[in-house]
């Protein structure tokens, strides 16, 4: 059975969905019209919003009923991200994102850097305001990690001896922290710490399955249906695991092939490297390991109460897994 | 009599200047190689750390004896002036500060972006560690406004109808909000929040005047005595005070070589436009506009108890003034 994205996952939280919206356009005003006019290119620019729609449903997951709270965080959790995909697109260079232009390219780079500096500094200025000195630690603990985690991507870039391991700390930083924020900071919101651990592990493996899904459209997929091209990773000499599980299936020149693309990084080679990816089995194990992520997400949201909340968010991470089925 | 920095102004809060170093060194901590060597290399780049020790003083001057807590928060304001230095490094695309190389220059914009991104986290998270709700709002609020000063900075770069009015709104968020926390967190800090209002006005004062300073130095200095070229804002197209001031005490073709010239920005007509502010009477009027600064900046710390550090005080206020006499 298909799932429905408004129905089977949007459903239970359509309203406060809706209302968040009004806290973000609040959150992005300023006195500084070039300021308002880029946060909201960017902000508009924004995609499925799944980590404040994940931070809404973990809140009722949790128990509550007045989400008037948890909209201000998700919204906060939105601009968090918004100010992370402006930053990244600045350190990428790119001059599109989900088709549209990036602030960078709308703009310049000097804009996109101070632009995101603003975004951080007025979510932080939001979760001061909601008062509780617990999500406030994990909030700052939690950008903390974020940032370093999206450096260490950069240390690791163009290093063929990057190991699982590593790449499963970039991305539990670049990607998976904030799903956990976003859900953990919607059990302190709601009076329910008990919750907090089973939900961070939830996101957290969400996240994991997210972006490994994503790293195997990098060579699978075609620009139309991801906006983005088959090989983007490829080409930065970033050493995902579709890369990295390629070197433990192969050996000899094949094996030397992907080495040196990650070392070099460039088209150079690109379509025997796609196709060694392709061929290897590297993509089989980077599905097992998906799956796996997936699974271990589905069986933490088993210790929250049985609701229709809960059940949205088991669709969403089915939702996010059928990408590569 | 010539102020001595050491006897004259650091001597009341020298061991605590000292001690801060270690929470300094504690806050660059982390487990990514790339993050400590950007920021160790950012911090140590650093210069006279005004800021801090006006955090240190301004804590002493409201009457703490015990500074553990605000060594803390001088060693976060040193981190957030870190910060967007890196930043606006990437911005300004400069090579060179202070006579040493940038994080950008030496790694690239990527590394700084993200390093920088790490410096606000983590002075944010050392600041929820102070468990003070008021000093969390006014941090996170005065890092909103020095992130729309740059940006305004930005909006206004090559636009002759900028303001003397702008012009202040740009510093004040650039450059004297930053003292404004430092001083006025201090009072925080201290539990003396009648000490709250002087304090902002003194900080705010002399960051206006000293960086109206650093603006007539841009017009006046070589590059031995600044690290800094004469003319680099011209250059960049910055109408700063010195070419407001000089646009309004010209008329005909020199008024429309100022205009032109920072509509363009650039090299072209650059000794003709730094003559003419140098003979326009724009600098006069400027070096009376810090004066003012300054005797403002003075004139609030009266309201601070008479001691050895408001003296301090004081004395840093008069030095940064005689950069320009």
């Amino acid at each position: 059975m298909a799932i429905d994205f408004k129905q089977d996952i949007l459903a239970p939280v359509a309203s406060d969905f809706a209302a968040m919206d009004t806290f973000i356009n609040e959150g992005i005003t300023s006195k500084v019209a070039l300021v308002m006019a880029v946060s909201k290119h960017v902000v508009e620019a924004g995609g499925k919003r799944m980590r404040p729609i994940m931070c809404l449903l973990a809140a009722k997951a949790c128990g509550s009923t007045d989400l008037e709270q948890h909209r201000k965080l998700a919204a906060i959790i939105e601009m968090l991200h918004t100010a992370t995909l402006v930053h990244d697109d600045v350190v990428d260079e790119s001059g599109l994102r989900r088709g549209r232009p990036t602030a960078n390219a709308t703009w310049n780079n000097q804009t996109a850097v101070l632009v995101g500096d603003f975004l951080i500094s007025r979510a932080f200025d939001l979760l001061v305001d909601l008062n509780d000195m617990v999500l406030l630690k994990d909030f700052s603990t939690g950008t903390c990690e974020i940032a370093e985690g999206e450096v260490l991507q950069l240390q690791s870039q163009h290093d063929p001896e990057t190991t699982e391991q590593t790449y499963l700390n970039i991305i539990h930083g670049k990607t998976s922290r904030l799903f956990e924020l976003a859900t953990e900071g919607a059990a302190i919101l709601s009076g329910t710490p008990e919750y907090r651990e089973p939900l961070r592990h939830f996101a957290g493996h969400f996240g994991n399955a997210f972006q490994i899904i994503d790293d195997i459209l990098d060579y699978t997929s075609d620009a139309e249906t991801l906006g983005k091209n088959i090989g983007d990773d490829l080409m930065e000499g970033k050493p995902t695991l579709p890369l990295i599980s390629a070197l433990q299936h192969t050996q000899g020149e094949e094996h030397d092939i992907v080495r040196r693309s990650i070392a070099t990084g460039g088209i150079h080679q690109l379509e025997q490297v796609i196709q060694i990816v392709q061929q290897s089995g590297a993509l089989d194990y980077c599905r097992k390991r998906a799956e796996e992520e997936t699974q271990a997400a589905l069986a933490a949201l088993q210790h929250l109460p049985e609701s229709e909340a809960r059940q949205a968010l088991f669709n969403l991470t089915q939702l996010a897994l059928h990408r590569i089925q």
